[in-house]
């Protein structure tokens, strides 16, 4: 559990999407940030008070996150500077880089030395169970995708939000290194060792309350034959009573494999749920979102209406219509 | 690479199961044993000659394997000594114990001091890569489970030996302890971490002649909601051509999930399938392998011709009967 509130780091990011996670943890975690810390020539800005350390602090933040992604995979000496230091001033560090905090010798030093933790999201710091696959209370919905990358965090975390809005029970369950820096804590189930996945998804969404939902931020997609047995084990450890098919309408290929085309809706349908039902009889697909960043506004709206019609199902882009209708739908199980 | 021919060591093996690492790699790999070597008061012999450290060393024997199970994960005090004995006398060790050998301090600094190896084959010891998904020459069959410990490593041995014995071109393709041990080499795909589960598999059955068949060994099954998700990575990652369906007759529910019941094998065909052909287009299913040991000779014969004839694919029993019939099915493909 990463403590909160957060400093944001923006270090020296070169334009707005190299600080693409701190923009997402103030657009779904606003109470979550104290402020933002940007280092000269800095480019982006996620509209934050800007403080330094000291100001931060004494404001009440507790872990400074690198909300940037870094240049080579190197963490240079200018940010050090502002990191060691940072640890100096009492914060803790939270990182999702390829390059871990602490293969940085003098970060880990320093950490020890004043009794401060160095979170490093991409790495699991929990001994996972394996799966026992006994029903839990509580409901869980997880978005499952035509293919990676195509918004399944964004539906979940969008459907959260729309449901505490509405002062339901729900949690997000974030299961990738952004989603874990958003909400604070989760499973970062690609690192998971394979005979522990489906007993990590498990951990992550504990029994509930009755009608509390966790929303599981999907991974990869039961199509994409890089990640298939991560999405697998999703499915099966997350034993979700609701599915949304998530899925992005421009692609002309599975992301990264050219050989390899997008699955229709109704394939994803009719994989995903036999599969889910496995887990969790009484699984259902109740709802689509997709991703229409790619299309104008009457192209989009014309498209969600066909495939809301052909699926009959409802049909959203949670970004351009909000997330109510999805919501809506979990309403009926 | 673990190098070859083996000491086979039995321990103290306290009765003839303990021993079966040991009897496997007797039973599938005999050339590559040189001699058995049993503690006092060992109660297991896999029928090779007893040789004593410095023999089987003239012998030629290269690698001592532990062919037992330890009792309650504890490598005893008897054990280290032939361990360390069989360091100084210049032979590597490989274990597919839980508790790992480079984990034991003295054999770890006495196997530093004599420059030999310590092979803890349940740690993956190659950085695989992320699967890419492309097709590869050669061709491949896995053995899919209705369930976990059906007999799919048997099914797939028993295949490789058939062909080999054929004079064609065959190769059995591990991905568990045991069956690395047998081969000397392979995958331990449960230890794998998620992102590189299908690119491990990718790595370990690559190109190869067009003729020439790898015989994977499967994992867990598409419906054990436990491993479900490293199943998946050996259908997408081992691109097959040829499934053969695995199958136990007699159990009540999944192996170690009591609210779990078995799928049909029509179930699992139209589940598997579907799948492969994510990856391989040409996937087909050829045969069905059943482990009728927990039934007599005549119920075993009856229900072998019963599943032949629903499914409409050669049934075998591979213990029984021997794989001819499943081999003579992958001649179609």
């Amino acid at each position: 559990m990463i403590e909160t509130p957060y400093l944001l780091f923006l270090g020296d990011a070169p334009d707005q999407l190299a600080a693409k996670v701190a923009q997402g943890i103030r657009d779904w975690r606003p109470d979550n940030c104290v402020a933002q810390l940007r280092m000269e020539g800095c480019k982006a800005d996620v509209r934050l008070p800007e403080m330094d350390l000291a100001a931060a602090k004494a404001a009440g933040a507790k872990t400074l996150v690198i909300g940037v992604a870094n240049r080579g995979g190197i963490i240079s000496a200018a940010w050090k500077k502002v990191l060691v230091q940072a640890l100096e001033e009492g914060f803790d560090l939270a990182s999702g880089l390829h390059n871990l905090l602490r293969d940085e010798e003098d970060l880990a030093a320093v950490a020890r030395a004043t009794g401060r933790t160095l979170h490093d999201v991409r790495v699991p710091s929990v001994k996972y169970p394996i799966a026992n696959g006994e029903p839990r209370s509580g409901k869980r919905c997880l978005a499952v995708g035509t293919d990676c990358s195509v918004g399944k965090m964004y539906t979940s975390l969008a459907m959260d939000l729309e449901m505490k809005k509405r002062g339901l029970k729900s949690s997000f369950r974030a299961t990738g290194q952004t989603g874990i820096l958003v909400t604070g804590n989760g499973v970062p189930l690609d690192a998971v060792v394979a005979d522990f996945m489906a007993g990590s998804v498990e951990w992550l969404t504990p029994d509930n309350d009755e009608d509390h939902w966790d929303h599981i931020e999907g991974q990869g997609s039961l199509f994409h034959v890089s990640y298939s047995g991560v999405t697998m084990a999703l499915v099966h450890g997350g034993q979700p009573d609701a599915l949304v098919l998530s899925h992005e309408p421009t692609r002309a290929h599975m992301r990264g494999l050219p050989g390899y085309a997008l699955p229709s809706l109704e394939a994803l349908r009719d994989t995903a749920l036999p599969l889910a039902r496995v887990a969790n009889p009484k699984a259902q697909v109740t709802g689509v979102s997709v991703n229409t960043s790619a299309l104008g506004e009457d192209e989009a709206l014309s498209l969600l209406e066909s495939i809301e019609k052909r699926m009959g199902l409802p049909t959203v882009d949670p970004f351009r219509q909000g997330a109510a209708r999805l919501v809506d739908a979990l309403d009926a199980i």
